[in-house]
């Protein structure tokens, strides 16, 4: 699997993006989003201030990727720290809490920050004593190692529901630089382009930050995936014509009917996949399934600034003055959805009965 | 009615839009629409070469505003003629080719020179005979104002179909500044807000030219009436939260058996309007229904440059290579489409029938 070797060898990250380009117990090479597509721009973060700066500023984004930066990010530049647990560990605590407090919406970035200290609590990690340091780094690894296992598994399980099925429209990027590596909604591209089969994606632009023109599209490309971009409201045309075979999307919560909250745009997505008999596929870690909630409707919708939507990249489209809506979700009914694939594999509806039994299940 | 005599009164072009701001014998004052909605600049044109210039640079679009200019822009600066009818109707034919040249692609240009060139002919004119300036400018008068008086109509005809419903969403422009005055499928709206009935008008803002952000939100500020723009992938959110009553977009042709094309993403509309059971309603005038033309499988669909997807603006949102589709248009089949609103009157399905006896008694 060459794009399996190439993330591994790390001999062409200038090619193959990834948010987190290398990392070390020295230092966390980030990949700036904010510079893509225009150019490819590393920030080499020595230090916890860095980091924070660089999640801050949004250099780098999606949820799961801004946990593992954070989970390094608390490790950086200790040498100066004494040899004393008690010290250490506050140390940790103040960095950790200076860190959630970089994006503090961000679920999985508290979550990272607290598995790195309950581990630096355990006995486990000897906090002080020889090695010490070596641990914790091992430890942010290993979360790291767990969230790229997810997406490759969500890549292999998918990946069946593309055979046969050449044209794949997604929307928004839920692609490798969202997360470790692989990504979510584009994992089971990646592993279908790698065991040969012919894809070719619909990349939609998604107004209003153009995370599929300026990202996905980019990642894609990276990865000599066949791709071309549309705006947003060509999808209805290039459904009628017979052009689209699947839709493939990630999501940022998934209620425990299967209602999904993902990018603005996605339920028209799948309103015109069902009236054009599309199948309509989410993928997403297990993480994002939030059992607590019980359908869709419980969940509150960011309403972002109005000036996303009266700009593009910075240049003014409508009149000053002129008011503007700018939910940045939109909820998906479980009804429209054809299959759930997350790493433990693909569900079907209902479901609300699957979730529960995979949840058993364990 | 307050809009109309704004309109009518002329006294606050700076603030009412419309495309052909003020004409006379020696000028055409253009509102110049490529720096709205940041500036609002004016062309004055005094002779053909000007009006030829602000076609071909899309200063002034929309192919009933286009038409009409090139009539103007026909008989402006013909002091100079000599008053000899074959030299003169040779000048007028020369410019009509110019004229027609600068945008070939738009059905109304040459229809409008044509109309003025088919006068220009008749024994009516009385070419170079005493008050033939004054017989031509009164001929491109009246063009202008068969435009307007079909516009009104669509808008009086339209308003019924608004009644009880406060939100309409509307896409692209299909607004004063595409034609004479009034617009088409804003036109209903301009009538029901003079007559008092609440309106809210959601703004698609209509990527990749962006001409509802853009035009739209400017005009529809300039009327006062209240309006919020959403990115295109927005419409299904509001549509499912309720807060859409009805659907008024414009056609750029509209085959026998009812299937239009109109600007890209309409067609994505209709099926959303469709799927939350609300009534989606296209007006035009009675010249863009082409019976010729037996479905929409019949219309080619005009594909665009790449780089309109790719940028705003000159502000580039893809990687360098990226590939793109750019459709300008969609077709909307006739079944989702619950009503046409002509200055005939408004048709229901099934259209074919409805367009064949509107055809026969009109």
């Amino acid at each position: 699997m060459l794009w399996w070797r190439r993330f591994v060898q790390g001999d062409d990250s200038k090619t193959v993006p990834k948010s987190l380009i290398s990392v070390s117990e020295a230092c966390l090479k980030i990949l700036d989003q904010r510079a893509l597509p225009g150019a490819v721009q590393y920030i080499d973060c020595v230090n916890v201030d860095e980091v924070i700066e660089a999640i801050g500023c949004l250099a780098v984004r999606g949820a799961p990727a801004i946990g593992l930066s954070a989970a390094f990010g608390l490790i950086l530049d200790l040498d100066g720290q004494p040899e004393n647990a008690d010290k250490i560990l506050l140390e940790l605590q103040a960095r950790g809490d200076r860190l959630i407090a970089s994006r503090p919406t961000a679920v999985n970035l508290a979550w990272a920050v607290e598995q790195m200290l309950h581990y630096a609590r355990s006995s486990a990690c000897q906090l002080g004593g020889p090695g010490w340091r070596q641990r914790l780094y091992a430890q942010a690894q290993s979360l790291f190692e767990a969230d790229r296992e997810a997406c490759r598994k969500i890549g292999e399980a998918g990946v069946a529901l593309l055979e046969g099925r050449k044209n794949i429209l997604t929307h928004c990027n839920a692609g490798a630089l969202a997360v470790s590596e692989y990504g979510t909604a584009l994992a089971p591209i990646y592993v279908a382009k790698a065991r040969g089969q012919s894809i070719n994606v619909w990349v939609d632009e998604t107004r209003p930050l153009l995370q599929g023109a300026r990202l996905t599209a980019f990642e894609l490309m990276a990865h000599d995936v066949s791709c071309q971009l549309i705006t947003d409201n060509m999808a209805a045309h290039v459904m009628a014509s017979g052009q689209v075979d699947l839709v493939l999307v990630g999501a940022d919560r998934v209620a425990a009917n299967g209602d999904a909250a993902n990018k603005i745009g996605t339920l028209g997505l799948a309103v015109l996949a069902h009236h054009y008999g599309i199948p309509f596929v989410v993928a997403c870690p297990w993480s994002t399934i939030d059992l607590e909630t019980r359908s869709g409707s419980d969940i509150v919708i960011e309403e972002r600034d109005s000036n996303e939507v009266c700009s593009f990249q910075g240049v003014r489209s409508a009149p000053d003055g002129m008011n503007a809506f700018n939910p940045a979700f939109d909820v998906t009914p479980a009804d429209l959805i054809t299959a759930l694939v997350t790493e433990r594999g693909v569900l079907r509806a209902p479901f609300s009965v699957e979730l529960k039994a995979a949840l058993a299940a364990g």
